[in-house]
This record gives structure tokens, sequence and C-alpha cells, in this order.
């Protein structure tokens, strides 16, 4: 099981009901890709979204968002953590 | 108390080693600036760092990284989180 960190853009003004119901939604589906989000951070004020996760691929995180309608911009492969 | 997370670029084939060594070095002096670096996650391949911080402000973040000698290409206040 690798990590990942993956990036939204655009989330501008973004509150914590509407971040909380995104990731509801990825949590509805993510065992179906043996992914699991952890957890989400926001920055209203530029828009940016960050999601750490564990799944077997990339491609697995990126189908999960796609899935729950709100695809990533980037996602990194994060192999070593301090 | 606010949170952070800044973004590192350019930190291709970095090691588990290397980046623990940054990290501490910012540990070191992050008291001086009112910061904590909670962790720090690294994807070697494509060169990036995510940094997760708490500090009074994005400036004294940056403070930090600067004076350890890394610093950060992007940062971001957290003030949603789920």
């Amino acid at each position: 099981m690798a990590m990942f960190m993956d990036v939204h853009t655009g989330f501008f003004g973004t509150t914590h009901e509407e971040l909380d119901a995104a990731h509801r939604a990825d949590l509805r589906i993510e065992a179906e890709e043996g992914v699991h989000f952890e957890r989400a951070w926001l920055d209203p004020e530029l828009g940016k979204v960050f999601c750490l996760s564990s799944g077997p691929s990339k491609e697995a995180v990126m189908r999960v968002h796609e899935r729950a309608g709100h695809p990533a911009a980037e996602i990194y492969e994060l192999t070593v953590e301090v």
C-alpha cells in the first residue's frame, strides 16, 4: 500500500460543509478501488485542497476522485515521510 | 494558531536521511518563530515535498525554512480540515 498526496485547484470560497460532503463522497466509494482517504485540507482563499490517501496506485486514487465528481489536478506518491 | 501546508520543488532523488536532516534543521529553530512542523512527505521521483505546520503566520513558517536553508516555493493556510 502506497501513500499519496493529491492537489485540487479552484476551490475558492469552499466551506467546511462542502469539503466534508466531497470527502464523504470519496469515502462512500473508495473501498471499491482499494483506496482510503485519510485527511483533506483546504485553503479557500487560494482555492487549494490537499488530500492524503493510501491505496494501490495513483490511478486508483484518481479514479475515486473522478467518480465522486471532483478530479484532482496533480498527484504525488509519498515514499518518504518524517 | 493557524495550520499551513508548504510545498518545495526540486527535491529529486532526496533520501529519507536527507529529508530527516532537513526536517531536524527546521525543528531546531522553529520555536524562535512560534512554529511547529508536524510532518513532511516527499515524492523523490517528482521532487516535491509537502510540509504540514502550525504557527502564527505564513511569513513565520517561511522564515524557518529560509533560515534552515531550504525556502519553500508555495505556502497555503489551511482553514478547513476533514
